[in-house]
């Protein structure tokens, strides 16, 4: 893995490099996106079934549309038990977490008789877009649904597109139905999102898309936001980790290892302020990468991606993580706990050598659905917030606005919204 | 006014009807949004005065472009005193409001050692895009900068198009001044937002643009969304009154007549159970707009998106103002706080006969920025959840972490990430 002195010259070079992985790059997908979803507006569930033939390869039907109880029950029959079994255990963990987020709405009262508010509601429906293809995640199936049950949605209606075999992935069907889910569709692609959004006869609109899927998914999400919420717009995966000269060396590389696996866009850097800890990182990535399965996938990404960055003290590599921004953020160093309060942005931060990146991407509880590509400056991981709503309470007396009606009347007749005031006015003219 | 009985089939028109007005229609005007962002993100500052010039008809230069303390005092100069001391009034209501939304970072440990947590970070450089022509709204000002100065956003940045004279008007500089900006700059349109999202010598990208704006704003922003962060996409105005036969039948017209002043596209519903109720409101409504000094706007924005509409029973009413899901929602009934509760979609909701909704614009305290559109059904007002972001935290202990390396370990070979795996084992191989 190639070590880099950190400069101001090569930081930026580096942070140039990265957002070449953006989904906003991609903008020359955008026609063939937007004719796919006019086409589905227009056509609905026969646009659906034809995009499911020609990508897909497999006719589907109105009948066969809909994953039925049965299908849901052979699934268990396929899947080994014991998975079964961790997964429940890692749904536990990850209610458990998600609870702690949930918000109350709340009141604040006077004794003149005003009431000021704010009310939480949540979504009605909300669709989960589910990746078929390559690679099958039924991790990324409970982070996705689970704060949408817990947020309290009525109808969780989830979308991923079939096999050859007209049938969704067992594991992928025993995730959701672990997880809650209501419906699920045998739909992909921009099409899926296209029906989630506007709905056809089979699926109704929802409020809300969530989950990750490939560049054509990315951009029909852009593509209806206003219509529907989304998510956020998912990147290629991403590690930062931030160490000193206390950190494992074999740790370190096996952890930056684990975020470069997932595809040839992913990124894994380290920061750190020990030139020794760098190489031995480095020699230990070499030998990990030998032996590793997804070998070819992780060379390709550190080639493009990867980076060890040595910095002249802490507070350098810190700066430097804050402008990275990664999508997850492994602190080693002496004092991980003091590090982290100088973190202003990462989308989930590990701390110490057994926080290990992959314990938070299936098992400890924080949702693995985080912002990437630098947008952790904006973004927030996906959480229960982002299932529901809020709406502002006012509930004023007839005495506390004639305190303070002429100054609203003032303020609107100075902004020339004469019904405004008058709005105020009629409340108080003479009877 | 027009007063419809409500049907199935009515309600439907009228939804239809009201979607109308949303910015996402406007997809004609996108090439050229994207062609003035592509422009600024090559030429930059040069690209922001010549758009100046050519739309706002008033030639900036690099020393004209960041408006100066000695602007802001002279802009004091030429305001009422009373207004300023009206605006300080309600400053002081919308930060007591904004203030209890502040949310805190917080975590949760067990004696094993593990600890989880959701750190709380003001974004650090936020853009407010402040509209300018036709009419000026020094309380939008106030309501989309407090709630980020609350959240302690670090530098609040704000753009607007600078009149003929090369000057921002005065009460927009007391507004903004007021409420705590840090940086003005004279540049409008969608060649405000662009800079704000990328950059320029002068100005310096930010993390999210809020604000309101006209057509080429919003299709800018939605245009930017994913480099930056954004509020939503604010459509025309709209109020739906609520209401019973306990309702003010004159109060309710001026109401509706507050929100159909704003503009052609406006909406003001009432949707009441009572008959009588809807004759009378419709007479006053007469009565107000004849004297009303933006009778042709009201006019033409009720023939267009105005309606009273007759209900069979109060069920019926409230499932059509939650199918509705206006900005504004008054609620006029015998037990406004029952009815309340029974809403699932609003911005902001008023209770009672003396709030009335301008209350809310300029003075109560609770964010006037709302979601418009139906879009109520998943989006939320400006508050200070959209200037902060969350990042989770985790962390175990070995102890922790070998009571369920193997859970782990095998989740991630079930999905074939055999690098996820082995960064786990790597800390409990035998050394």
């Amino acid at each position: 893995m190639r070590i880099v002195k950190l400069t101001e010259k090569e930081k930026n070079n580096i942070l140039e490099n990265l957002l070449k992985r953006s989904p906003n790059q991609y903008s020359k997908f955008e026609d063939t996106v937007n004719d796919i979803i006019e086409n589905v507006r227009a056509n609905k569930d026969k646009a659906l079934f034809e995009y499911t033939e020609k990508f897909d390869g497999v006719k589907i039907t109105e009948e066969t549309f809909k994953v039925t109880d049965e299908e849901i029950e052979e699934a268990y029959t396929k899947v080994d038990e014991r998975l079964i079994e961790i997964i429940r255990k890692a749904l536990v963990n990850i209610r458990d977490y998600h609870q702690k987020q949930v918000r109350y709405s709340w009141f604040d009262s006077k004794t003149d008789g005003t009431l000021l508010g704010q009310k939480i509601t949540p979504l009605a429906r909300v669709g989960v877009y589910v990746p078929g293809g390559k690679a099958v995640y039924p991790s990324s199936v409970l982070m996705n649904i689970v704060p949408a049950k817990v947020a309290g949605v009525e109808k969780i209606v989830m979308t991923t597109p079939p096999g050859k075999d007209g049938k969704v992935y067992p594991i992928t069907l025993v995730a959701a139905h672990e997880a809650g889910v209501d419906e699920i569709y045998k739909v992909g692609g921009a099409q899926a999102v296209a029906a989630l959004a506007f709905g056809t006869e089979s699926i109704k609109k929802v409020d809300k898309i969530v989950g990750p899927g490939n560049i054509f998914v990315a951009l029909a999400k852009k593509a209806v936001y206003g219509h529907v919420s989304i998510d956020s717009i998912a990147g290629p995966s991403e590690i930062l980790v931030l160490a000193d000269e206390t950190a494992n060396p074999r740790y370190v590389a096996a952890d930056l290892l684990s975020q470069a696996e997932h595809d040839e866009m992913a990124s894994a850097i380290l920061v750190t302020t020990s030139e020794e800890l760098a190489k031995k990182v480095s020699e230990e990535v070499d030998g990990f990468v030998k032996v590793l399965s997804r070998k070819e996938i992780i060379q390709k990404s550190l080639d493009s991606y990867g980076y060890i960055l040595v910095a002249n003290d802490m507070k350098e590599a810190i700066d430097t993580a804050n402008e990275i921004a990664s999508e997850h953020l492994e602190i080693v160093t002496k004092n991980p706990f003091d590090t982290m309060t100088r973190i202003k942005n990462a989308g989930a931060i590990f701390l110490g050598e057994y926080s290990s990146e992959p314990l938070g991407d299936y098992f400890a509880g924080p949702n693995h659905v985080l912002p990437t590509n630098g947008t952790a400056k904006f973004f927030s991981p996906l959480s229960v917030d982002d299932f529901i709503k809020k709406s502002s309470i006012i509930s004023y007396s007839e005495e506390a606005l004639k305190l303070i009606h002429t100054d609203i009347e003032d303020f609107a007749k100075a902004e020339k919204l004469t019904a405004h005031a008058n709005s105020i006015a009629v409340r108080f003219e003479q009877k």
